[in-house]
């Protein structure tokens, strides 16, 4: 009997071969997953498989004959060039059966392997990207027979991977009759859902990289991810170089408005901005340009436009009409974007008019559409947008919160950078402040902060300080319930001061080279607009959603990783929930474009679930204004506010929930 | 009994309707060939139609009643706008049904009604063409309900007019927001194969334009034509601006070898001539560079590729492989070409390494492949492209003929234009030359002709013109069989000159201002080769098929429209053939871009065609070599040629062609 039973390991796939058929051609011809770039040419390695000795019993197999062929010369080469494979592992398409067999599969040799996680909150996703590697032998060109290189390469991708239909677009076939040449007609093309060439290498080429990109009014950040394992190469962050033409968005909308071409000034920024972002990217992980075969973008409605080349003119009244709200595949060099020539973007869907790809990026990210507890996403940039639901139900909407929360607008404020004060505790009793400032790991009353600190000094409040610094100024008593500075506290302490008609309170003189720092009556009340306004969005929120009980909140984004989730209870910027059920989930946006740069069933998901998300529009509803109202008032006095300020030492809870999230 | 039978004329189809019903709704729904751009608001007024009040009794229609319901406030609106109706016109979108009636649909009101034919000589083409225009009322954006602009035009395209499953590319995108609050969301679509936005205007728009190009190595010709009627409604040509990179093909290959970037210089440089000229004819046609929603574009490989933007290093040698010879549809504003956003320049295929789209157009235009005479198509540039063949089976090839037959390269030669020789006979017995000039009416030995032909003088001798001149010293016996010079004519005449040791004949002495015009023994050696050549490509093509008779010659081009069909048969630059059977078709690979343009099947004929033309490699073919050295004798001497040169006086012969075909 020439046929051989052959039995998958893990997948349990099983059937029967004639002798000399090789173990990549079985596994093919079952379905199991087992990884293939060079198509059996013995080039790539991507095909190892290990001959599972000890399962025969157990599977019941009972030969004991040689199992597959010896390894033969190809395995030589390849052992000789990339160097020897692990002990009992083959390459599955040189091995070839001989007998009954049990073939072990393992994990990095199957095509939909690997999870992508960078923290342990962040959901495990498989790493099955949109571009896949095919090497290909293409038929030189025979004047006898004319037909064209591009032809000759769709044949024989077709011919050697059953890819039919595909197309070759312009930029690609462009480089082609040079790559062909290059790699003696041996080369290997990246293919976009099985349909579009997007690449071509000369030779046999295993590697092919990926970028996610989130588009922040303030800063751009992107990853290089390595697609064939799902692995960051690289990070980066950068300034958006829009912020010339404006601090907040709506000044961006404005310049657009009031300039003939100044929205085509901004999208140009944007874009040279984020293409000088991925050449330092790349180069840090030396990886390059044309290597790079996808990239999916994030961001909020009008940087999506603005880097679309939309004018945002709409976004910056209402009704806020969107241009397009769905997904976007666009070729990346039409956006400016200098990566593999028939590379794509792929811009994630907008949620509504100030609901963006960005938060829809955190949806995908912390995926509440999968929980069955009751959760509030906030992700606050200049404008919070938030996300409420659960398994059954999604509802978004965003609020005005405006800039403080960015420390813009703010007497001493400034963005989060080195120099800026973070932290800060106030003595209950003589009312003296203590801080840190970014940047130095010191406390100010700890020795040595200055010289810590450097020349530089301390340069502002940040965002995440201010609300501490508020929440502090509370539980001490300087602020009133209603956000009023006690200036009888003026003759316990030389720190509260009356200036101009209303008091403040000093956290720091101007020193040499360093600059006062206080917080104003005024910057009480930005902050109090904007905590009132993020809170008040949450409520409606709720409201439609018919809850009153929140599981879970996630703070999202930038500010919301760097403030205290107890202080922004304190403060009443969220809804009640439990401290320990409070938690910053980092930059989720960038994390959801990192889930659809490999996963490609993400950007469905997403996409499906972005058009079924309930947009709320929180400037048309009068249960925003009473919610807006009533959510001024400090602090919004709660069961777990009581708890938190008043029975728990702050700095401990926190070190504890830190220390779990850890574990 | 509600229901009324409705008749339509010419196409006979034919239904019962209930009352009320238009007149348009009705031919929809029977698949009558009634045009609307509107869609039913009677604002296009493609819809019109005649009541055909004689022929009841004939149909079989007894009613005598009303037919169809008044003209009421709409049409009474439009002819406010639009001017009346033609009498006895309706709008089919306004008119409704009332009893049993024949409806005329005149041709003007069918979609695929016009013919596209420049000359008598054209094949007619139905106009129908990929694109076509849909007017839709879009909801307006409503914060109750968020949704973006592009999505609401896509459902309204899909509710008002069935397209389903459009795409929106961000080019249309970009603008889509302020056309529609312009139009007040009132817009006309221009939608590409049903599937895709080209273009979005404000309000209802009834024409749109379309282009056809022939990019030849000399000049660039534009047709700019009306794609709802197939008129041309401009033609314009200009020199192709990468002649100062190398006159002849090979040249600007080397160029683009030789330099680095040298192939982008070339692309760039044509395309913006291409953008330019097309300014230019939209000017002339009083057509915005946006209302033209589709191109049609061929060429010879070199300049397919150059435009393209694809190095041609590859096809300036064996074994001459393009990169790519399909079909191709690429967004016109990448090939820098400003049209509208979203307008698509559709490449016609080619069929090999040095047989173009030009050629693929040619056959397109002149359909050897309807036919069943064996017709030879030639068309000469620097290289001759033949195509031969009938109903059954088509062969192409190309022949290595240089830059002669344009002048190049030629003592006196010059290109096609003003001041050039184009015509010119010998006295048998004087040997006296008398010759006609571009650019003027008069032959040179009748009085006015020295003032007629200006300042410029007579600057030189066209391909044309050494064609004539050619045959004529044979006819006048200064030729030798072989191609010589005889120089013991010498004695008889002052033109037969001793110089550089070969002989020359002087057709002009340089005049002031002028310039010494002869023809050397060089010249006439580079003509021998030249001639040879296509001769050879020809008699090839011939063996290859099988065939020793061609029942049809056709020359295309601009060289091939100049000659003399007798002298082209005269000097053997065509294999021999009934002179009656030849004729000049003028820009024929124009013609097939401008059909393709306008008539979407025939894009798919030729690409379909171009797949089976066989392909004849004659720098492979011993033959080839063969026949060549065979050819370049001089006359190659046949019956029809002692017919043409010994009994039929030529002049008359040409004029009764010439007239026939204006009949």
């Amino acid at each position: 009997m020439s046929d051989h039973l052959v039995l998958f390991a893990p997948s349990g796939k099983r059937g029967r071969f004639a002798s000399g058929v090789s173990v990549l051609d079985a596994a093919r011809s079952l379905g199991v997953d087992l990884d293939s770039v060079c198509g059996g040419r013995g080039l790539c390695g991507r095909c190892q498989i290990a001959i599972g000795e000890g399962e025969e019993a157990r599977l019941g197999i009972t030969s004991r004959a040689a199992h597959v062929s010896e390894a033969g010369e190809v395995e030589a080469r390849y052992q000789a060039r990339r160097g020897p494979l692990a002990a009992g592992r083959r390459l599955g398409c040189q091995a070839r059966l001989c007998g009954d067999v049990v073939i072990d599969v393992p994990e990095d040799s199957q095509v939909h392997r690997q999870v992508v996680r960078k923290a342990p909150s962040e959901r495990p996703v498989a790493v099955d990207p949109v571009v896949t590697l095919h090497a290909v032998e293409v038929r030189r060109p025979d004047m006898q027979d004319p037909s064209s290189d591009g032809l000759r390469l769709i044949e024989a991708l077709k011919a050697q991977w059953g890819l039919s239909g595909l197309s070759l677009p312009l930029s690609v076939l462009t480089g082609l009759q040079a790559t062909l040449r290059q790699g003696e007609f041996l080369v290997t093309a990246a293919v976009r859902e099985g349909r579009e060439i997007v690449a071509v290498w000369p030779g046999v080429v295993t590697r092919m990289a990926g970028l996610a990109v989130d588009l922040g009014s303030t800063t751009i950040a992107a990853h290089l991810c390595d697609l064939t394992t799902g692995a960051v190469l690289a990070s980066g962050g950068a300034m958006n170089p829009q912020i010339r033409f404006g601090e907040d968005l709506m000044s961006r909308v404005s310049h657009a408005m009031l300039n003939p071409g100044g929205a085509a000034e901004l999208t140009r920024a944007v874009r040279e901005g984020l293409d000088a972002l991925v050449g330092a990217v790349a180069a840090e992980a030396g990886v390059a340009r044309g290597e790079i075969v996808e990239a999916t973008l994030v961001g909020n409605p009008v940087m999506h436009h603005l880097f679309l080349g939309i004018d945002p003119v709409e976004l910056g009244a209402a009704p806020f009409a969107l241009a397009w709200d769905g997904p976007i595949d666009h070729p990346a060099a039409e956006l400016g974007l200098r990566i593999a020539p028939g590379a794509k973007i792929h811009v994630l869907p907008c949620i509504a008019g100030h609901v963006g790809a960005d938060a829809a990026a955190v949806v995908l990210a912390e995926a509440p559409h999968r929980d069955d507890a009751m959760t509030l996403i906030v992700d606050v940039g200049t404008n919070a947008e938030l996300v409420l639901g659960s398994r059954g139900r999604l509802m978004a909407c965003s609020s005005p919160t405006g800039p403080a929360f960015e420390g813009a607008q703010l007497t001493a404020g400034q963005r989060a950078a080195p120099g800026a004060i973070e932290r800060l505790r106030i003595d209950r009793d003589s009312l003296e402040p203590r801080y840190k400032v970014i940047g130095c790991e010191l406390w100010s009353d700890e020795p040595g902060f200055d010289e810590a600190v450097g020349p530089r000094g301390v340069t502002g409040i940040c965002g995440s300080g201010i609300v501490e610094a508020l929440a502090e100024m509370y539980l001490a008593g300087i602020l009133t319930g209603d956000g009023a500075i006690d200036g009888a506290l003026a003759a316990r302490s030389p720190r509260i001061r009356d200036e101009h008609r209303s008091f403040t309170y000093l956290i720091r003189e101007a020193a040499a080279g360093g600059q006062r720092i206080a917080v104003t009556q005024h910057d009480v009340r930005a902050i109090q607009l904007a905590k009132a306004a993020l809170h008040a969005g949450a409520k409606l929120l709720m409201a439609r959603m018919g809850v009153e009980h929140l599981d879970r909140i996630k703070l999202a984004g930038a500010f919301g990783s760097h403030i205290d989730p107890a202080y922004a209870l304190v403060l009443g910027l969220v809804p009640d929930c439990e401290v320990g059920q409070v938690e910053a989930v980092g930059n989720a946006a960038g994390h959801g474009a990192r889930i659809a740069l490999v996963n490609k069933a993400a950007r469905a998901e997403i996409a499906a679930l972005a058009r079924r998300i309930e947009k709320v529009e929180t400037a048309i509803e009068p249960e925003f204004q009473a919610e807006f109202v009533a959510a001024m008032a400090l602090p919004h006095a709660t069961d777990s506010y009581e708890r938190l300020a008043l029975s728990v030492p702050l700095p401990e809870r926190r070190a504890g929930r830190r220390s779990r999230r850890r574990a």
